[in-house]
């Protein structure tokens, strides 16, 4: 029996394990080292895409002509790059929920940390020779201990919970704002409208750890920032646009103890951007990574091995996970 | 019978809760409210100091007048400031070890986490605009994960044990530097010279959480950042002293993946100081704050209630904990 064609977009990360697998069940092509005509060529063969965000080289034209594409792999754990409508409903679309789960969550934890420590706050002081141990008094009673206080996580999927694993080491209160309940030992769960606005109001620290979709897109407004604690630690390690920007930054201008610590920023023009519109950045109140703490997960090789295994389980008939609701995309 | 006289000293913390509970027990006398006069009259009949540091009021000449001085609670973790020499070796003298536990194990931990995250340089790269989404891939190849990794904590007293359960959440291998030797499951134990230098030798981060002693001192030298990997994170919530300065500097200077955060600082004229002698502060792979892990812990009471019921149960001829071992400091 003949392979299938699978073609890899540029800027995935798997190595020679991952390609020897890959190699085993399919005919590897990559995006990175076609021309033109090579990819014409072979287009309306390939099977599967396998790829981190969906490359700007395969346009609705190009996608118009994939007769035979049934299944798309993504690297990344967010799939809100995938053009769902051009590819039609026939095509499964699978995430790799989970892959960076460790790294992500992690990456939460810090960011929480370093803004109810206020640490950044802190060493700038240090630095700038404006501290003696007389003030110290007032900056210590702004840091948060975080044994007993209630964090949020909206969304409880593998981001959540490794950050809820985490937290519950720090001796948190997990409350888990999801769309199906969670049942788990020590979590209260959360769902809906009101649930959100429960969690949002009662919790001193917040995750979001939600996909962008439809659903999500905007879901942290005014109205929403406005019913939560002035002191609450905001962390976004899902996507930038679940936040209205303008409205978090009066929301930050308004309440110096609010802190927002993102990983994740506003799109522009469908590209996420690290220059925002508003004047964020000059907040201090604001502390922000560029969105790197999934990459930071690839040094542990997990997100790769898991998408290409799941990829594999594709090509030989089996079971695949994390297939995407498309739904929530178009 | 008459009550004990307690002297307490200023800048301790705690509330009136305590102060009732104390009262009951005892004559209180605040220094911060005695004129000379009524100071002098009535040292000679202290029988209890409580104090976060020692008080300066109370010099060797004043000391050697308090012929009624049986016990010092301490309300600070640390009694490197207790004169020992002068106090003479029928005082009893109590730490506070434990009561700023969760606090200064939490900052610990978020010490670490800036580092290895490399939040602080992630961010201040964002707000310059020197960074686009090509440059993250080397970036995030220096974060590390910590899941996996292993932490060495060098001192395991209170603070030591509450960073291992938070690390413990990160599915870190923990292991234990101490001077006795440490029992509990999932913890190696180390021992002695040669122990500590194989700690050192195998942790990608470490966390000093030790008392400052004659034998802690300096103990932290070049020799023994040689032995460290190159990128090992390295927290210091014990006491600035600990580690020479001099060494560490130039340890830092030549080792840019090497990270230094502290919440501790070096003394001069026998005071710590935010003001190093060296040029660390221009360092980048420095991080520090300016010894507040602990006050922290006061938001919540924790540490002035076990203080303050440490000395009541030495008040009533109970037994009281944390005695320190004099012949560590003199």
């Amino acid at each position: 029996m003949e392979k299938a064609k699978v073609l890899v977009g540029t800027g995935s990360r798997f190595g020679r394990n991952e390609a020897e697998e890959l190699g085993k069940y399919a005919q590897v092509y990559y995006l990175g080292e076609l021309v033109e005509d090579e990819l014409e060529a072979v287009l309306p063969e390939i099977e599967c895409v396998f790829t981190a965000s969906w490359p700007s080289a395969l346009d609705a034209g190009r996608i118009s002509g994939m007769k035979k594409l049934r299944f798309v792999q993504s690297e990344s754990a967010g799939v809100n790059t995938i053009p769902f409508r051009e590819l039609g409903e026939d095509v499964v679309v699978c995430s790799n929920a989970g892959g960076y789960s460790q790294g992500v969550g992690e990456y939460a934890i810090g960011l929480m940390m370093v803004a109810a420590k206020r640490i950044m706050r802190l060493d700038r002081m240090v630095r700038g020779g404006e501290i003696g141990k007389a003030a110290r008094g007032g900056l210590s009673g702004s840091i948060m201990v975080l044994e007993g206080k209630k964090l949020g996580i909206l969304g409880y999927g593998g981001i959540g919970r490794a950050v809820a694993k985490i937290a519950y080491g720090l001796g948190m209160e997990i409350c888990a704002y999801s769309r199906e309940a969670v049942n788990e030992p020590g979590v209260r769960s959360f769902c809906g409208e009101k649930g959100l606005d429960q969690v949002l109001g009662e919790s001193d620290a917040v995750v979001i750890a939600l996909p962008l979709t439809k659903l999500t897109a905007g879901l942290i407004d005014g109205r929403r920032l406005g019913l939560m604690k002035p002191n609450c630690v905001m962390v976004n390690v899902g996507r930038g646009d679940i936040v209205v920007e303008k409205d978090l930054y009066e929301h930050l201008t308004q309440n110096r103890e609010f802190f927002y610590a993102t990983d994740v920023w506003w799109s522009r023009d469908g590209k996420e951007s690290f220059s925002p519109d508003s004047g964020i950045l000059g907040l201090e109140n604001f502390i922000g990574v560029p969105h790197i703490s999934g990459p930071s997960a690839h040094s542990t090789g997990e997100p790769a091995r898991l998408a290409v295994g799941n990829l594999v389980r594709f090509l030989k008939g089996e079971k695949v996970g994390n297939i995407v609701r498309r739904s929530d995309y178009v």
